[in-house]
């Protein structure tokens, strides 16, 4: 017993060689508290770094703005060089496996690697044979952590806390990768998760957390808007897009239902008048242009935290 | 009338939070010279900037070689971080609207934007919403002050001045973005701008500049020719590409004709033997190779003036 | 006599203004040795060099992963600043030519240009007509010289000499760049060259080196594996795929026939099952991925070569 007790500490100290962010499931509720509070360090702060010799590989074999360019800035602010992999031009074409070309970028010398795929779990087939660190960028319709982290410090900014926070999250959450790693998330830190949205898109688990778009608007401290993410068959499927907007999107109408100090966000890129009324982007409640501002100090500190760049630890 | 006075004086110290630079016509002549005057002195000298903690975001919407690159080079001699937003891997496929983009680019932390876009204008609808300085890189058919502005760098530095000079802008008019914003920045600048061409391209304006290509040959300064835009349909217009060339291009035997230290300029890339012949392209006359260089200084000179990086008044 | 004699010696010290790398049939044995001796240097250690105001343009006028972001490493560790050009988004698509384009990137101010293009031996029509030193990045089915250099690398670390070495190049050598320019410079070394593969494929000199696979696997120091270029065609053309593995690839049986310390080489990316087992990819013989980090070190030392940046010589 006293041996197991001795293994578990020592598990604590014993750091695996490679820190991968892959899912928000894997990460610690520690760990996740680490990069919230050194992400808003950099968030308040025009934290640049000096210039490193350590490579960072953004490898994205998905468009993606937001996503490549807020890696891109972070990376930058934290004086890392950056090598761009652009899938589009390169030997995927050619029909090589993704460990060939996750292995080359490590022979070539990157020192971390971010990776967009559109497989689900792509990291599965990497993890354990990879000798640098992995930060996921997206994978599939699963998991997105930087954009859930960044979320998360979007809330956390607001409220300070996540226990008994309302939260609700409306609209397509079949397909968002985002939803998913959220709502487990924020109920591993304390809030009370709804869904919201056509009630024929909410299967399994999601039904028991379902709430009509008027109630949730009434009692949600935040409304996580979903993007539609195939917009015409979804859409179409249900209702028009005008139709869709009335019964499910955030409207003028239903953002006057909410309460003082609660806010709106949404992932973006919206789809204006469809999830959420034009009039409602750059409204005082909400949050979405800030959202995108946080995911650059959040990428800082989940790079930062995978390098150990500040700790005074990492050595090239 | 005192009060007056006073506000205007006061009006010459009260700069815009934001200064773009978005059309020749809306640039000052104080502006101009200051930008030229800079612009020179970046040419001269191999001027290097140490690194600053400023990220310079290139939009680029369409394809353009030598304006991208001479944009990036000129950012990166200024010290500034760079970060590429390529439209073709982008939300944009996502539907996302302009404003969105790039109000997501300043949210990422960008300091200055430089957007090339196909519509007419797309500025307008950004204008006093942005709140970083934009710089136009290529509008539609429309604008393009940074090529205007190398051209005039380049015509300042063979002539030092442009009162009374002769500048003739040669060929596809009509679809030029270049051309517009040029015949009306050396108007005011006090040369004497004709056009010359095919007849039949010559509408409203341009017929009182018009003259034949020979006599144009003769009496210039500067024969600024222009590329032909969307070749096979205007040239196959007015008639095959040889005779196009005969009649309206910048022939060997017309290069005869002109003036002792006249000059000749193309904005590239030029089509050989339609618009220039070959063996004029790096003659004595040309500047061609020099107008790009002459490019990098004065995108360098732009970028300065909106983030007013000497001035040592540009803070984070 | 003695004048001939005196034009010789003054012929070493008299350098060309600009040096090229465009073939290894070019480059005297020499510069090889310099090259590989400088490259050896910058792979055992993590050398990274201060920032230069230089800067050095990619022109990728094809897809390729591995030899761009190796430039970029490389670029990127020396100091450079990279200019990366993209044929896809780019003015080449408005039908410039190949010289106009190079000529730009040069008055842009680029201080070093890698290509990569097409077009056998492209660099004809360009050569004594550039100012800065051209590096070819591998052109049509001829010269790779990088990819040639790297190779040399990992077999000189291996066995330090190349003389009366065994080297087997064995697969695809019709339609490989790096086959050609591999067997002469290796001749040249003094190392002993056979081919291998389908007989059909093996034309003129080649036939002369020809030995069939399993003789090739016991006699052989160093197998070097070519990638199948054209897959469909060329394996359809001899045997399927499983049938061509067995027959003419990198079998596991074969290996098991390999002399103790020998190795084996491929260019990436690997077919895997084709022309070597899956097995074999990471087996200790394999220096697969250690040729891609060689990369990084033999273009350091190449662009070093023609910069002449760390002899204190280049100068701005």
């Amino acid at each position: 017993m006293l041996e197991t007790e001795l293994q578990k500490e020592m598990g604590k100290v014993t750091e695996p060689a490679t820190e991968n962010i892959l899912t928000m499931t894997d990460l610690p509720l520690g760990t996740i508290d680490k990069i919230l509070t050194n992400a808003q360090e950099f968030a308040h702060t025009p934290y640049w770094f000096e210039k490193k010799n350590v490579f960072a590989a953004n490898l994205f074999f998905e468009p993606s703005t937001r996503t490549k360019l807020s890696f891109e800035a972070a990376e930058k602010k934290l004086g890392l060089e950056v090598l761009n992999f652009e899938a589009d031009t390169s030997s995927v074409k050619k029909g090589e496996t993704l460990y060939d070309t996750v292995k080359t970028i490590e022979s070539l010398g990157a020192d971390v690697v971010v990776i967009r795929h559109e497989t689900d779990r792509y990291f599965d087939e990497l993890a354990g044979k990879i000798n640098i660190p992995m930060i996921n960028g997206g994978d599939g319709c699963g998991h997105h952590p930087t954009q859930s982290l960044l979320d998360l410090l979007t809330i956390k900014q607001e409220f300070q806390s996540f226990i008994d926070l309302n939260i609700v999250v409306a609209g397509d959450v079949r397909h968002s990768r985002v939803a998913r790693s959220n709502i487990e998330a924020l109920e591993r830190l304390g809030a009370n998760v709804f869904v919201s949205g056509p009630e024929e898109w909410m299967e399994g688990e999601l039904r028991s957390r379902y709430i009509p778009m008027d109630e949730a608007a009434e009692m949600a401290d935040v409304m996580m808007m979903l993007r539609i993410q195939h917009e015409r068959h979804a859409v179409q499927m249900v209702a028009g897009v005008e139709e869709f907007h009335q019964k499910y999107g955030l409207t003028v109408k239903r953002e006057r239902l909410m309460k003082p100090g609660s806010i709106i966000m949404h992932p973006a890129p919206v789809n204006r008048n469809v999830e959420i009324a034009d009039e409602l982007v750059e409204c005082k409640r909400s949050r979405i242009f800030k959202q995108m501002k946080n995911g650059v100090a959040v990428r800082m500190a989940v790079l930062d935290h995978v390098l150990q760049l500040t700790k005074g630890g990492y050595k090239k």
